[in-house]
């Protein structure tokens, strides 16, 4: 793909490519600590993320009330974190706190919203998760609205089948904009895409890049960007610029993964982090996290440094 | 066991007994209705529950707001429904919320509270699990504190391992006060019982009603109390006078159950307490949950008649 067309697919898919949900930083009473994540929404800016994704399940979303999570984004928009490049998770179980927050991210810029479905309870029927997701869109009411859904069986417990994205897409087709896809299940991935191509669909880990974005895939949205912003980028960029050894960067890009996600993630990446910038207030996590699930980094470092 | 025992262990034992984690009622505008939910209370005390468990997982609670879920408190408190027969669950994914709600229940009397821990992520190591709880616990500080712990695997994702119980039990030996089992499981209940003979462990299903009691168990705390809170009353006090036909109401209570738990569990106990009342607004749902989940109720009504 020459420079041209590359120029053209980003006018058309401004959301394309990689992003990162971003970590959140804690100051010493375990407070989200706006200053950090400024400077590290930038510095992934920089090293080649398209987007931040702001309070996804990397960004510990679920642990913090529904004011900490829209003081946060006021402060880092005020910081100077650009709302066209960011996306916010706002599912919560409550739909008056999804509803709270997602009127918050328009309010404040950000038309793109990530929205898990409510996660406690279980085996929610196809006209239940389509209620979650119709009650919210009329009760926002906005045309600027780009709803992202958010599939992570393993965490949230209630996927989104096939017949629900459908439903909504048909209800609202200027409102639905795409999934991330967080199963790791290339064949699941692959089903969202064959059936959706007009939606934007991003694995949620950098392992699938390559092969979902040779099937129509959208980028990713993947957690471990925000250690290894530099090398996903330039995957991504192999693929678009035709690069022949783009699969071998995948495989680098892999490896990589394979060796953190051997780890409880947050508690590492954040560690990891705290490394790079020589910055121990990185590790601070909330619970149910807590300093014991931090690994001993050597062997990791390596595999970075290899 | 004779009247007189059976006083005693009532006053040393006060949480003992059965107890119903209310539906929370709705009103046209999906907001939680005390004044339904106040008759609702009254009649479920009258029909022989020994307590109220409001903001269980049958009353919606993580379907509602914080600010929500103190209204509703303050409002079937003024209505008359008694601090000292109710149970309050308060636990969220998000610890400043779990702490605020923790605080109000306390401050309007209600000491004792149930606590789920955060349900998002999963696989959350002893440390982390042990810290949701000694946080809120140090962050409360307050001595009239009766904390259950709320072991619901299927819902939460996080179950509360044995060395978790321990240690919080060692730890804060005056305020951990008891175990609301909904695992289903006998054989996880009565670790619970042999483990942590002073704590009042509750099944969370009356079908384990009488072989519970007879191991050490505190009672239950049963979504199906909100539609027959009669019929389990009755076998407790028959197990608690020694009486030969217990086993043949044990099988008599199990029954119902069978017949309503092959149901979504909330959309048909609210349609049950909608028919018994003749009260068609009891049948409103929030979402995740919808009016087709409600099934048809006319079988379910032969069995309760049988």
């Amino acid at each position: 793909m020459g420079s041209e067309d590359r120029g053209q697919l980003a006018r058309h898919f401004p959301e394309h490519g990689i992003w990162a949900p971003v970590l959140s930083p804690l100051d010493h009473e375990l407070a989200a600590d706006a200053s950090r994540l400024i400077v590290h929404g930038q510095n992934l800016l920089a090293e080649g993320c398209h987007g931040l994704l702001l309070w996804g399940s990397t960004g510990e979303a679920p642990s913090f009330s529904v004011r900490e999570r829209k003081v946060l984004l006021e402060q880092v928009l005020a910081g100077g974190l650009p709302p066209e490049r960011l996306m916010v998770g706002v599912g919560c179980c409550a739909w008056p706190d999804t509803l709270e927050l997602a009127r918050h991210a328009l309010a404040n810029g950000c038309p793109r919203i990530l929205v898990v479905p409510p996660f406690y309870y279980k085996g929610i029927s196809d006209p239940g998760l389509f209620r979650v997701y119709a009650d919210l869109i009329e009760g926002l009411a906005h045309p600027d609205l780009r709803l992202y859904l958010y599939h992570f069986p393993k965490l949230s417990g209630v996927p989104i089948p096939l017949t629900v994205v459908s439903r909504l897409q048909t209800t609202f087709p200027e409102i639905i904009a795409g999934i991330k896809d967080s199963s790791g299940d290339a064949a699941h991935t692959l089903e969202y895409i064959r059936h959706f191509p007009e939606l934007a669909i991003f694995p949620g880990t950098e392992s699938l890049l390559l092969p979902m974005l040779e099937q129509g895939g959208a980028g990713c949205i993947t957690a471990n960007a925000n250690v290894c912003a530099g090398a996903i980028r330039q995957l991504y960029d192999a693929w678009l610029d035709g690069d022949p050894d783009a699969p071998e960067r995948q495989q680098a890009v892999t490896r990589v993964r394979r060796a953190i996600e051997a780890n409880p993630l947050i508690p590492v990446l954040k560690a990891l982090v705290a490394e790079s910038r020589q910055d121990a207030g990185w590790r601070r996590l909330r619970a149910p996290f807590c300093d014991s699930d931090i690994p001993e980094l050597s062997s990791l470092l390596k595999v970075f440094s290899a």
